[in-house]
């Protein structure tokens, strides 16, 4: 990779250059230190351009078919005139090596065309680094001019409620006649989707997917809904035939609407940001904490003292801090 | 309080005395900082006595009844034998001046049994500072010989999930007639819970309370249990007509039998001590950082430009760990 100033990446991005756009998002996703640095610069200079979209998590065991349903909704939102991003955020892409949007095989349709933008999920770090990348390149493609952005994930519990904390809309992918458990899904995303959508309801599979949607319409009636003065409600939908895609997005802008008028858009938005600033923080503390040698020493002993009750936690702790404050060295 | 000296307050729990007890639990619950280290000397001195007990936890709003089913089961406990703590983890004391257990004529009776220690909720600091002092005071009463241990929460959502992470078992008690958000009672707060008892099912209550107790079943069927390998159900009980509460004890027991023999009541006290320690170490870390002036000066504007978007919150998140790095004194 040439070596490129602040300027060129904020302007190709500003200008839509694809190319540019994907090599920002790399600088995005860089580990390096010089690279991180450069990187935040150029967020700086694109944010005023961000935040201009609808960004959409979905979410769904492999097998749920949200390859087919996103690259079906892509192609349909850019026919009709919009720019899509695809991006994902897989926690398990370092250990199966790309279990979601890895295969390069996938969405070959949309990936063809010139205004929709498909990005595989960054790979190495744990979740909390994979969740910075994702949303960092949200704003990049925002500032790239993309007016819907899909944030595709896996289940797995905890990588839903991070997703979950980076979009306006939360759809959750299920398909009939696999109960909960089979599904991998874990009962907790239930309660965070604005929207559950039983996909393959397409010959044989129609009758136990309606039976699907009737069973999880009244799973959603004893949940505290995922954003305040919206109903979730479950669908069904055949990406094969093309059903019940077109009514999906009807929803999905309805909620952006609605959401829009009341203000709960915006305060979602600001909030999400916000949280998103303590969060950095908090890990931030802790990476320093738990990576600092002394403390890698003298944890794991202290840790089983814990557990066979032969110390107090809080002792063990007050013991664990003073040992980080006086190996810590100031920067 | 006259000078006590650590062993006078170590020998004195372990002899059951029950001044020396509320003297030691008042030495935990302090928030000076010499009373703190003599409290983690006297704890780390008790350690090895602990862990004797059934912890329950108990939550319910106002007016669900929660004193009165204490006071009924915590008889019938002490008259087969036990000996019963009642502690409290109320988050809103400080502020409604004892919602819970503040009341000196409450579990009058109960106060009043030799074998029966009632204690109200430590007031003063946030619910990571209260749920401190409990967890410690059921260390102290374990130490004196209680072998039960309940805890009683009033239902705000987070100080049920603080008391889940301290107790064995955990029970929500509900009244009849009343729907969730009158009753105040958050969704998750069914999540957790290993049974639910409606309480007031007498009179002209009894049929709502069987009603509720179908509908409450019907819910639990949609959630993860909260223990695995435990179904979670719901009851009716009327602490008035002492109906239902040896029931509710039988089904702690076998609770505590079957999680005994499946080696699961061993690896969640575990499991609860360890991250409990985790959890000290991320408060105090959040706790130096955000009392630190330097961060308090700063903050307010970084926070209000990343909700306008105008820094991006990793880089204000940076500005602001480097003014705590640069002002923070080593100990």
């Amino acid at each position: 990779m040439s070596k490129l100033t602040t300027e060129d990446f904020v302007q190709g991005v500003l200008a839509g250059d694809r190319v540019l756009l994907a090599r920002t998002i790399t600088l995005v996703e860089s580990n390096a230190q010089r690279h991180f640095e450069q990187a935040q610069e150029v967020l700086g200079k694109l944010l005023p351009h961000t935040g201009q979209s609808i960004r959409v998590g979905i979410t769904g065991v492999p097998g749920a078919g949200k390859s087919t349903l996103i690259e079906t909704l892509g192609l349909k939102l850019v026919q009709t005139g919009h720019k899509v991003a695809v991006l994902a955020v897989d926690p398990t892409s370092s250990i199966s090596k790309g279990s979601i949007l890895g295969d390069k095989t996938r969405m070959e349709m949309l990936t063809r065309e010139q205004n929709a933008f498909v990005r595989p999920s960054p790979t190495g770090g744990m979740l909390g680094g994979v969740a910075r990348k994702t949303r960092e390149s949200i704003l990049v493609c925002e500032a790239a001019g993309y007016d819907v952005i899909l944030v595709e994930t896996v289940g797995t519990g905890q990588s839903e409620i991070t997703v979950r904390s980076m979009v306006d809309f939360f759809l959750l992918l299920l398909v009939p006649g696999a109960g909960d458990e089979l599904q991998g899904i874990k009962k907790g995303v239930v309660e965070i989707a604005d929207a559950i959508l039983i996909n393959k309801a397409d010959g044989e599979n129609k009758v136990p997917a309606e039976a699907a949607r009737a069973e999880y319409n009244r799973a959603l009636h004893y949940l505290t809904p995922a954003t305040e003065n919206w109903r979730p409600r479950a669908y069904t939908a055949s990406a094969l035939e093309d059903a019940g895609i077109d009514k999906l997005w009807e929803i999905i802008e309805s909620f952006q609407e609605k959401m829009t008028a009341s203000g709960a858009w915006q305060a979602r938005r600001e909030a999400q940001q916000q949280a998103w600033l303590h969060t950095i923080i908090a890990e931030q503390l802790q990476q320093s904490f738990y990576t600092q040698p002394a403390v890698q020493d003298a944890l794991p002993e202290l840790e089983t003292a814990v557990r066979q009750n032969i110390l107090p936690p809080t002792a063990a702790a007050l013991k664990l801090l003073q040992i980080y404050r006086k190996s810590s060295p100031l920067e």
